[in-house]
């Protein structure tokens, strides 16, 4: 199955249990929306079932208990063994939607339906597709406006379209960034030239944060979740002097901005995302296990100090 | 699907696998019996279904491992985002069922069959039921006494009514007390006039104790594994002052009983359950997030210490 | 079902997802042979499916989080109701595969159907099979003479055999070895004479180790995984002093071999297996929960330290 459709498998299951997520489906301009936390409550499942959309069905996600002491709720577990495509070709929030007044960050396998963005000149991915499936990060639903745009860019019918949609501000919202923490460390590997597709498995985890009121309170916390508490460990096809060349690069911890809330970074840098390290973008800690020589790297480390200073408590 | 429904999905799995999860299946008085844990082995996964059967099949419950240092074995996970209807109008031990003889704790979405706890004034779950599903935490299976005694107050006839039964002291009955972390918030918070419909969704995780041979023995066990083992985070509609109000009144801490194992507290108080504090059933540490404001508060600690006093080893 | 039966939905399960779970399946001399790390990826999720075919599909396995101190990636959890089939009758590796100069660690059910080890004397579990599955742990896919070797062993057409084959130094190889927490348990337990149909239940979880290139290494790793990093929980029909007088002599601690990566004690062994003391392979914690008296016993402890020399990183 391709990234989309196996998007719309997952799709289909929540279409099935809409009242028992607390969903709501919706026509706009004749594409399928799906709202799992503008307006309506949401929660943990429909968390779920979006990191799931995200990643293509291409990894297990699930709720296990975290670990992190003073954090004692639940975490977010991803496990998969096809990361670049559910990581990096589905899951990266990779399109930003911004059509007239209408913003949203863009994720899930859509953007491997498009197909632009010069990461899929680096990866497996890029699909033809008659049916597309996105993840919009946005506290609106799509305009009739914002379905033509998709319309136009994407080359379908509105009806082969399906968006769905919850704010960082609400359970499901955070539960699908939570489920980031493995992406973020492709991202980055792939920003640092290490070829992605030595990434053979990968493993994240990292902890529910509370749920913020306003967008930046909420990616406040979901960032600092990954940032200061998440963990990832990748399989990768990589020699012990390559990993060890970067990989001290690939923590949080190797950022200049690390080591204060994200809300604080964002407050420092004149409430411009722009000034922003790029390379603040990914887990508290990560292992290295080379399949090629069998060493273990580990580089960074948990910080239960600063996600208790943020999340508060 | 209404709760007894619900849980008679559950019911059906368990009959299929009677075997496998080592139950037996009886008919009395023309009512269906399980048994799960008195003549039987039962095991891990009776105790799975059977705690599914308490939620009316409205949470996911799952075996995860404990965090907690000195107990290293498995902890039972309880995660919904329906949890009053889960844990208040079906999990909740609100039926003390008493027939000649015969006692029994009685849970599960029988309660919500009959309605006619006060607490159905305050939340949604009284139904309507053609056939009944009800949890007996009892070392004696139903006699046709006590048969008789439900279909007189369910107004139906034996056949319309199945029984799912263990006692604390098996591993069935303690992993299905031990998956009440929430449910012992949940009502709390209600003992507190806290409106639990303000719960959004919840998460709970204890781990599992020693299984006691004497009821006292496991009920004291159980216990212990919430009160000081347990952690609780519900995702609340309420304000902050609302929540630092009530907040520290919730965790078992709150009680005057707290602070040493639970059959060393029943001993002091004469053995005469009545004169325990009622406030010290509820699970160590709690925390909670507004949905209204943002900010995560948590109450009350886990206690490694007064564990492994409660469990030896 | 019986374990063969059993372990062959699992192998239809495989099969039905070659692709995704990056296996291959192969006809050797009318043999069905899969490969999942020899030749191919395979990955965490073929891991959790081999460990499952090992067990005859009677134990709940899922990865978790690690909870141990510097140790932050994934770990392997097995439940089970059935821990003798699942972990004696099936999964231990009792049966060493040597035809000509082929040479394997053979387990799963194949074993059962084989029936020939003095185990199935003690315990149930042999039985007779029409269709056999076996797990060889191997770096070489059986050839045709070893297909003969074990079609003429078990009295069956090639076409009614199937394997399922991973090395160690693979992802699915080590998980299913990190899935033996248990069962090193188990075997222990009957090695000691304690009669291991007294375990009712039990439960294992150990941390995932780094992937060994060569097999020393990686049945290194895979070991010090279970001996200072694996914990045990066992419910078990057996009194107190029987316990006591067992209990100490389960865990690894109890070797005199114990308290160095399992790497360094085979050099220091001269690279001679038959040197190395039979009582270290068991996992670094073991609970004993007695369902005669209630009592929980807890013998050995992880040894975070001795894990962290052992990976590296």
């Amino acid at each position: 199955m391709s990234l989309n459709e196996s998007a719309l498998v997952i799709v289909q299951s929540i279409l099935a249990r809409t009242e028992e997520l607390r969903v709501a489906e919706h026509t706009v301009a004749g594409a399928r929306v799906l709202d799992l936390g503008i307006a309506v409550r949401g929660g943990l499942q429909a968390g779920l079932e979006l990191a799931r959309v995200c990643l293509a069905d291409r990894a297990d996600v699930s709720i296990v208990p975290s670990s992190i002491p003073g954090i004692p709720g639940p975490a977010v577990q991803v496990a998969t063994d096809d990361p670049v495509r559910a990581c990096l070709a589905s899951q990266y929030a990779g399109w930003s939607v911004s059509a007239g007044k209408y913003f949203a960050m863009g994720s899930g396998p859509m953007r491997a339906a498009l197909g632009k963005e010069a990461i899929y000149d680096h990866i497996t991915g890029r699909e033809e597709a008659t049916h597309v499936v996105g993840v919009l990060e946005t506290r609106k639903l799509p305009t009739e406006e914002v379905i033509a745009y998709f319309s136009d860019r994407l080359g379908l019918r509105a009806d082969r379209l399906t968006f769905v949609c919850a704010p960082a501000s609400s359970i499901a919202g955070s539960v699908q960034v939570v489920a980031r923490a493995l992406e973020t460390a492709m991202h980055k590997l792939h920003e640092l030239k290490f070829d992605p597709n030595k990434v053979v498995s990968g493993y994240g985890v990292a902890p529910m944060p509370p749920i913020g009121r306003d967008d930046i309170t909420a990616i406040g916390w979901t960032n600092d979740a990954i940032l200061y508490g998440g963990h990832v460990t990748v399989w990768v096809d990589a020699d012990d002097d390559e990993i060890a060349a970067i990989g001290p690069q690939v923590p949080s911890s190797s950022s200049k901005d690390h080591g204060i809330p994200f809300r604080d970074i964002f407050e420092r840098a004149g409430k411009d995302f722009y000034k922003i390290d790029p390379h603040l973008f990914s887990p508290a800690s990560i292992e290295f296990c080379s399949l090629k020589t069998g060493r273990r790297q580990v580089f960074g480390r948990i910080e239960p100090d600063v996600l208790r200073r943020s999340f508060g408590g």
